[in-house]
């Protein structure tokens, strides 16, 4: 009998792009183990032990630290419907995608927004982040750590002091960093911080880590208006992850993999696991900077996780990534945006930053670029 | 060294409450699949078959029927953050839990709410349907057909009729119906339906098949006010299903559950699946009226899918399930809101509808609450 559902028959891929990224074989274990129900004292157990590593990795003591049950841009709309407020000024630090990205989120919910504009890639200084602070006054502010879209490390130290003295609460986007380099939520002031599974945590994608300082729990106690989402909405989120009231079923066998995700962080240790990130990181700029190629984010404000090495004049970036893909089976992206066509995007995330990974990617993006100048030379 | 993230070690659950239900053996294999990226040609032609098989389950010829990437409340809530515009008359069939929590959404939404209510397990008749919907003249009109919290299936033709006639769309909750009775969108005319995936399709939790109607899709392109929520905005999420645009990252993992579970669906055949469902239901609602328990929901009016026996006067329906679970490894619920300690909620859904499981959780029902008298006459 001829059937519409082929049984799966997946390509084997490697898997450096910007995510996701590849998944631990103990992680696709951990999601073949037998589920329970979401009001199993079993699953208050996963719950738990998955808050306690989250906090490790997000270097927080926040009490409110869970896993939203959806993708990263679902965190990243909890943070943002949470709390921006209709009328409120939402000030946002906006210099790639996802910052973008977090306005269009704040704009729908009827915040003001006030920007504070970079090119794509470059990242903000603390005196200038200071005194649009301090002009603006906010009630919100956020920013990109980790920018997926330009490979950029934005630091937040000077954000987050001069937002408090603004009284305002700061929201990270942690989506690329989380697991891979230092995010330290608390040290730096962060406020509200998100990720995602699929990156730095070696999971597959469906799982947004979350976490929340009591500061800011304290604005959402206040909140004047109703939170326009009932799905994300975190005092509700509360209800179920404290005091084990029904809210919606969270997804098991994902809760599962990010379980296993987070032993491994834990059995490698968090800063040995920086430490490996920030050395395949180099090896790979090392390599690409003599194959020719230029990065595109200045040395110093670079991501151990994403790389944005610049597209050689002449060469179609499509083409090579499609001859990655259907030859080596190698995933990076493109750019775009402001940078289509302009970059390639290579992440060396959780466990595909391995030395070995770097090897294959040099070789076979060596061998890409140099057939796709024969081709252009032959016309 | 000791660690925070012991080795998950689930126990062994026989899952027969409202959701998760069992998940087939092989939808665990196809989550240990190695997963691929959102853009991967792979990724779209799982995607396309999952669409085609979703089709048939719901009953629809709608281009627009896709997985949303979160649980079924993340379905509901893309139904009403779409579809109730501020200011625009919404109205709810409320008869359960469910009906309560879309009413609540749409309050967040802004809408202008009129409600239809019944008391919970009851459900509403053609005349005084139609009746409702041509006084009230409403935008939307939203009914639960499969009221997980008391066991009631709410037929809608009748409603959708008369919703249609005042240029109304319907929204159906369908969450405990797909693929364990017939949902039939399109024979019944409902214009926006969702449900999930860890019920009656046999996957774990974090998926929410939705589909829309060509008439519903009309009425999004013509809203006048943006949708509040961008994760779970229908017109971004098109271009991502049919124009392959990024928009978020699918959760791969689970989206090759649900093309198993579909695969699953299709080789046993719908009707004869609805049918499985009946037979298991009329033997479970026989055995229990056997018992001397007596059903809450009025013959006729049953779901297939989720059987609402009474708790007898002076037992603890608290202490009866813990023992189930503690001595059977049964997991079934109570009720709740009014509900609360007068039902129990046994699910026969997907996999966990079968004869022997029927068989199973009577005897030990029987036994539970046997033991529960025992204890209650040594006082």
């Amino acid at each position: 009998m001829p059937t519409d559902m082929p049984p799966l028959n997946p390509p084997k891929r490697l898997l450096l792009g910007p995510g996701p990224s590849m998944v631990a074989p103990r992680v696709y274990g951990a999601m073949g183990k037998p589920i329970v129900g979401y009001l199993d004292p079993y699953c208050f157990q996963v719950i738990e032990e998955i808050q306690a590593g989250l906090r490790k990795v997000f270097g927080t003591g926040n009490e409110f630290t869970i896993p939203v049950s959806g993708t990263g841009s679902a965190g990243m709309e909890a943070a943002v419907t949470n709390f921006a407020e209709p009328g409120q000024t939402f000030a946002i630090f906006v210099n790639g995608f996802f910052s973008e990205r977090i306005s269009e989120m704040a704009r729908r919910q009827g915040a003001r927004l006030v920007r504070f504009e970079k090119p794509w890639g470059e990242i903000f200084g603390d005196a200038e982040a200071r005194e649009f602070i301090q002009r603006e006054n906010p009630n919100v502010v956020a920013y990109v750590q980790a920018e997926t879209s330009t490979g950029a490390f934005q630091p937040g130290k000077a954000i987050c002091e001069a937002a408090h003295e603004a009284s305002a609460v700061v929201i990270a986007d942690c989506v690329t960093s989380l697991g891979g380099m230092p995010v330290e939520v608390d040290a730096t002031g962060i406020d509200i911080a998100y990720s995602c599974s699929q990156k730095c945590l070696s999971c597959p994608p469906g799982l947004s880590p979350f976490t929340v300082s009591p500061r800011a729990w304290g604005r959402l106690e206040k909140r004047a208006t109703p939170v326009q989402s009932w799905y994300l909405d975190l005092k509700l989120l509360d209800g179920y992850y404290k005091e084990h009231k029904y809210h919606h079923t969270v997804p098991i066998s994902m809760l599962y993999a990010l379980h296993e995700g987070l032993a491994l962080v834990e059995e490698e240790g968090l800063e040995k696991r920086w430490e490996r990130h920030r050395r395949n990181h180099l090896a790979l700029v090392s390599a690409i900077e003599k194959m020719g190629l230029e990065m595109h984010v200045a040395a110093g404000h670079r991501l151990w996780t994403l790389n944005t090495p610049r597209v050689p004049a002449g060469v179609d970036d499509t083409k090579v990534r499609k001859r990655l893909l259907d030859e080596y089976g190698i995933e990076i992206l493109g750019g775009f945006g402001p940078l289509g066509g302009k970059v390639f995007r290579i992440g060396l995330m959780g466990s595909s930053s391995t030395e070995q990974n770097v090897a294959l990617l040099v070789e076979a993006l060596q061998k890409a670029l140099a057939a796709d100048r024969d081709q252009a030379a032959k016309g």
